[in-house]
């Protein structure tokens, strides 16, 4: 993911990169980026280990780590007064919106700009079907992905139970029995096999008609690509506060 | 289409109904509903051949006909002070407007709620995703449509091209010969066969994501239960004026 | 099911319908069954609720019934010596074996040619493929439907596990938690929502590629059509034996 | 593509890179591979622009270039009695006959091993539904690939025509116009949008059903998979004559 993310800094014309931090004992630490990136020449940035040399060079920094790293990350965001983009996940127990009282932060599970378009398009679509379709997501992944349901599509559920305000948790169900289908559910089906980036679909179903919608990735850059359109984005809107990718699109 | 009304209406616990009309000569002429739609009893409604008599009985009037029918149903509507639903197609020449001004009159090419639904989400994905995204529509019937593409996908395909404000007419193609994709086209696919009720398929695509918008038919009912909403809708909504499935949903 | 196979029969110009059973205290029994399957004018076939009387009067029989009722058919197709289709579902502990030594016995959980072609290929492919691909099952059906995975879906699962030389029970799974998907593990997606009559889809999936082998019912007419093509092909074919759809495709 | 071979090369335990070469001016020409395909290290291959050079050093040569270079490739391969595997596309006018004669020869225009498989299944398929399912294809690729439809669509078209036999050229044909689809025709619907790498579908449906025989590439490796393992195959197989993936597969 940093490859990618220095990547798509790099051949984004609206940003330039100031700096660039591995975690300590990584191999590339004091390497250039350039090389690392597959490019043949240096580019001028040397990979660091330390997180407040790149916050104090840095207009807003982008994470994507550990939840140990991203405190750290939190915390060097209030010192220094920069914007945080975060995509870290894994992160119970962080109290975000402590650090983003004071600087802005944006995070969020999925930081496809597609996923999160489709996001307001099933909570449109909950609220313009309403109770009378069966709600069913169906997600694939790699074969190497440990969760299951994946966190999106997770989000996309609980954005369906809000619009139908319904309880998430109480309304949630796989079918691995012999069940009927309960009126009201949200219904969860997981694939997994191969290399499958990330597909997600989210069906509408009533007697006579179907409203799918899907989001297919085809390439990490994806990710990528919406954190850095979510650190321009910050750096344009300075007031502090939490933020996620459905307040940018 | 007219015995699938009928049913819809026969199940629907909010309306009743008042008298059905078929064309001069129909075989049905003078026969009970009942058993024209399966039942095993008769329910008291027989077919006319009488537009006025059904618009004189009724609240508001239901029509799947032709063109030459229409016309019809539209004098008899503001004759009779009646609201009026239509699904008829192949109607360029009639000026709706004329006789919206004194009845409301709901047209509508595909009266599908699903489908509706997401003529309202593409027209935000096109707004939300911008320019950056190819628009691709892809649209499978059975073998014996003769119009192609579906009213519906060009209506799809109207939508893209006003939300992301550039000419549908000189932008829309098929991808028939050897030319690369231009930029702000809207492409459509088109398939055709067996007894397949109707796919639509709205895709946005940049070089990492994409984004599909489904609807799928399961059943003819979809056209008539989106009929008998309409109606409904129609009658709580007295004022004169043209509306649209798009009004409803 | 049984006004669906009356259709098929009337329909198909190979066939000619001899009798039509129903259950004792049916209210079909003593009808004729012209105006059963909507048509206006009577065929001269009564509904009868004695399986003997239909099996003397047919050169072979179709059954979508109960266990007890398929027991009685298949000791009447004994007695009378004539083939039996049978689509009955649930029959664990009847022994077809001992019923198809002396008369020519079709039985399958799903009638339709097209699952049944595709259950050909699905082998085919595993074969071809080999053990580098993961394998995973999808299916979605009406929310009404009982059973999960569907008997079809378990269908081809086994015909999977059976090319890869591998115990299905073993390794069949369905992705409910956490953890990692197996090697040569097939799992189990399941979705169900409104009228869905039935999709399946078998994927193939290794780092950079993913083959599926995908089936979607359009209407329930295709299992009666299974059905009565498999009447006419045991017809054509009279040694007794246990014979299923893979043998007819 | 070159790259994407070397990788595959280099991962692939049962092969040894042997050579190297890139046309005459190449900024590649002298550099090891190590570094080309993001290597940390050397590997001890240089790129040399010699093609006679890797010809006799190899036992097997895989080629993805223009019919000028598969020329020389073609010569090359008789002179140093070495197989050769080929994917390179626009070559009409070369005799790979002459060449097959007395080296083997392996050229198929989608090396994917899935593709292939898919390709043995559409025939079979084509085979066993025979006449009464109409036969719709659809492909989706990038927004920059110039042919329409696709190489590989077309092939899948031949198949069925082949299996049906009927004449491809006067049965294929794509829906831009109004009129009513042909019994036994071939129907081709294409879709042209941002980084989609490649997805195929071949339709087969009737009245009630619908079999879909499905493949989407994830990552173009699939391509360079399928061309090492063609070459091992040429080597374990060495009788001159011109074969296809469909011989491997």
């Amino acid at each position: 993911m940093g490859k990618k993310i220095l990547n798509e800094l790099i051949t984004n014309t609206k940003v330039e990169i100031a700096g660039a931090v591995a975690r300590l004992g990584s191999e590339y630490i004091g390497l250039d980026i350039g090389p690392i990136v597959g490019n043949n020449c240096n580019l001028g940035i040397k990979i660091t280990s330390s997180i407040s040399e790149v916050f104090e060079s840095s207009d807003v920094v982008i994470d994507f780590t550990t939840k140990e790293c991203m405190l750290e990350c939190l915390k060097a965001a209030v010192k220094f007064k920069k914007p945080l983009v975060s995509g870290t996940t894994g992160i119970e127990g962080l109290n975000l919106k402590e650090y983003a009282a004071k600087v802005p932060i944006l995070w969020s599970a999925n930081m496809s700009i597609g996923v999160n378009v489709l996001l307001k398009l099933v909570k449109e679509a909950a609220k313009l079907l309403g109770n009378e379709y069966d709600v069913e997501i169906w997600e694939m992944h790699h074969n190497l992905k440990k969760d299951s349901p994946s966190g999106t599509a997770i989000e996309f559920g609980k954005a369906v139970a809000n619009a139908a305000k319904v309880d998430f948790e109480l309304n949630q169900y796989s079918h691995n029995n012999s069940n009927i289908r309960g009126k009201g559910g949200i219904g969860f089906a997981v694939s997994r096999g191969g290399g499958v980036i990330g597909d997600h679909s989210v069906m509408f179903v009533n007697s006579d008609e179907r409203v799918e919608l899907n989001h297919k990735a085809i390439d990490r850059t994806t990710f990528a690509r919406g954190a850095v359109q979510a650190a321009i984005w910050l750096c344009e809107n300075k007031t502090p506060g939490l933020y996620s990718m459905q307040d940018l699109v």
